[in-house]
């Protein structure tokens, strides 16, 4: 079995995503096609990023990953395959991989060359297909591009340390499914710099000192239900390692979430203030 | 081939559906996944117990069906996984699988117990997907859990009869994409008490005379085309055997629907009263 | 290795197509389904016919397709199957296949005539699902229908050549994900008609003269970087073929797209004038 996972902005009304099926089953009938998320926002890297630095490793090793945000090649952006922690990755170099790979040396990475070999109304999803399905069926990077040794640098939305190590500063990254807000501060990073300290989660005056090991345990006191809690904030790390930023039981649709109630957006700063 | 079945309310933006099953496929590369719904309202277990009755009954027996809504284990809710009909249900013990098996007993239900042999930064959700394909592998219920004998009760949302027999209350459980509002009676409670009385179907002042046999038997009329009735409201029980109140070919996103044009909203009373 | 796809107007928030990708593998365990799109909008045949004669042929030759929109079989309308192009549909006699099958004669249509022997509860999905399997199979289809040599005719939204053959006429049929505006003038209507000539693309009194490759070489100057051509109109072939015109890396959920800053809706007159 090789598995073939999709990342995407193209919206699942449009006809896009069924084609591009085809066209891999067309290719190697025997792939295993994985849908991650086609509701990425337009041509946002920075959101496709995230979803795919949060779901890849739920897939074997050797999986190849398709991201088709913003993938046309042009004066620009050339196509470029990436053999990163035994995955292959697939996208312009537009930033979304090197976002991805900023922690962990990429083990290979080429410029995708075969454009002259398809026919002549090949779109760049068609070589996307044919690169994905060449690597499926375990052929290497180096038949079909060119090796480069880095990728364009995106520099934008960093986590950052104070230089007196006392303030992990982050951003929103995205917002999810019921409006609680991820930021890009790992468990990792945040182990290393909190060495057991107090702490306090800064964003826009509504401090939280605690972060929770999972949802429910917001409902500290066993004299009320947990439906006592729901509608109060809370932080904890979530499933992919990140902070998150939550409303108990939130209803984007009805009651409110964290990114509304808290009036927390894309790309707004949280940070984290340790004491000393 | 075993097939597992995915009900959530994660939507399809986040990452969360593909890495469920990136994660399945991991443990079982030969499980078929088949996504039932994943825009379940947040939280909402009536309308996923609603979903998952609906559609258990068209997969083969021995499908595993995993519910992923309101799912934390925590001092209120435990895991459970439930042998029933033949086919196999996971999920938390929050109401979701007592709504379903109200009418048929479960052949088996245990408590789910391998938390402790999963890694420390196992998710609910990995326990279930291990328990999933522990089952859709053929492995027995008693290995995973501890066997109970009764799920917690809900007793919301009841279908009554009335003492005289004359008047079958229910409620609207469900509104589905086409706005046509779906009640918790079935067909089979309906034949048991009309025995071939007339009846009339009470909302709002609107009373419905006649369950049509498809939504097309509107149009009665030979002198008209069908086009003809469009907008006309009709009573029909719906592909899963419950009572549906619909408007003829309606569209909610521009003429309105049930919903809208009813003033039928979830939870409300719809009865039907038989003549004696 | 047989695949069914499925085109829809059902959404995927109701259990209709798990439930129906349930009965396909109750029925045939080895077919492989793959969704093109549950978002037609609701009863829209003209829709449904883009989406499917933009995908079918990324597939390979003998898929299924099955179409679920505005498929109830009444008075008016019959179930069909017919196997044109070297790929199988089947649908209601809308208009939907009609429309598909105006350019290129289909090679045999049948009227369905397998109904009365399924079960007494069987909807018309089961007759699809039936039908679907016994071809996805290898099956014929004179055992599951008989013969019929023509499809009820839709003569609506047709592109139309001027008699001088200076102007062609066409409509806005289907508006994507990205709100770009897609028409029913194909490259090939196109290319017929312009032989070489100077062409003006008329919509609401904004010309365009020139139609791109890709969307990107709308960035013409070296002088400026891609990003400063960002909400701009182009008009482009997409890669179904067919007239499109776009605003440059649009957004329609932030800064609007061709939909709504072009005033183009669904079924709009868009014609290219061209120079003697």
């Amino acid at each position: 079995m090789s598995i073939i996972t999709l990342t995407t902005d193209y919206g699942l009304k449009d006809h896009f995503v069924g084609a591009l099926k085809g066209k891999i089953l067309s290719e190697y009938s025997d792939a295993t096609i994985i849908d991650i998320s086609h509701y990425i926002d337009h041509f946002n890297t920075v959101e496709a990023s995230y979803i795919i630095s949060a779901s890849y490793d739920s897939f074997p090793k050797g999986t190849v990953h398709i991201i088709g945000v913003d993938l046309e090649s042009n004066k620009e952006n050339q196509h470029i395959a990436m053999q990163w922690n035994d995955h292959f990755f697939i996208a312009a170099d537009n930033g979304i991989l090197s976002m991805l790979s900023q922690k962990i040396i990429p083990q290979k990475i080429v410029a995708i060359t075969i454009h002259d070999r398809l026919h002549n109304d090949a779109t760049d999803l068609d070589v996307f297909v044919k690169v994905a399905c060449h690597i499926a069926k375990g052929g290497v990077l180096n038949v079909i591009g060119k090796e480069i040794k880095s990728l364009k640098q995106v520099t934008d939305l960093q986590v950052t340390l104070s230089d007196d190590g006392n303030q992990l500063k982050g951003n929103v990254v995205y917002i999810d499914h019921f409006g609680n807000v991820v930021t890009n501060i790992s468990k990792k990073q945040f182990l290393e710099c909190a060495k057991g300290r107090d702490y306090e989660i800064e964003f826009r005056n509504h401090p939280i000192t605690n972060i929770l090991p999972y949802y429910s345990a917001i409902a500290s006191s066993d004299k009320y239900p947990i439906k006592y809690y729901e509608g109060k904030k809370l932080a904890i790390f979530n499933e992919a390692g990140f902070l998150e930023i939550a409303i108990f039981r939130s209803n984007p649709l009805t009651v409110g979430s964290a990114s509304t109630l808290l009036g927390l957006n894309y790309r707004d700063v949280i940070s984290i203030r340790f004491k000393s």
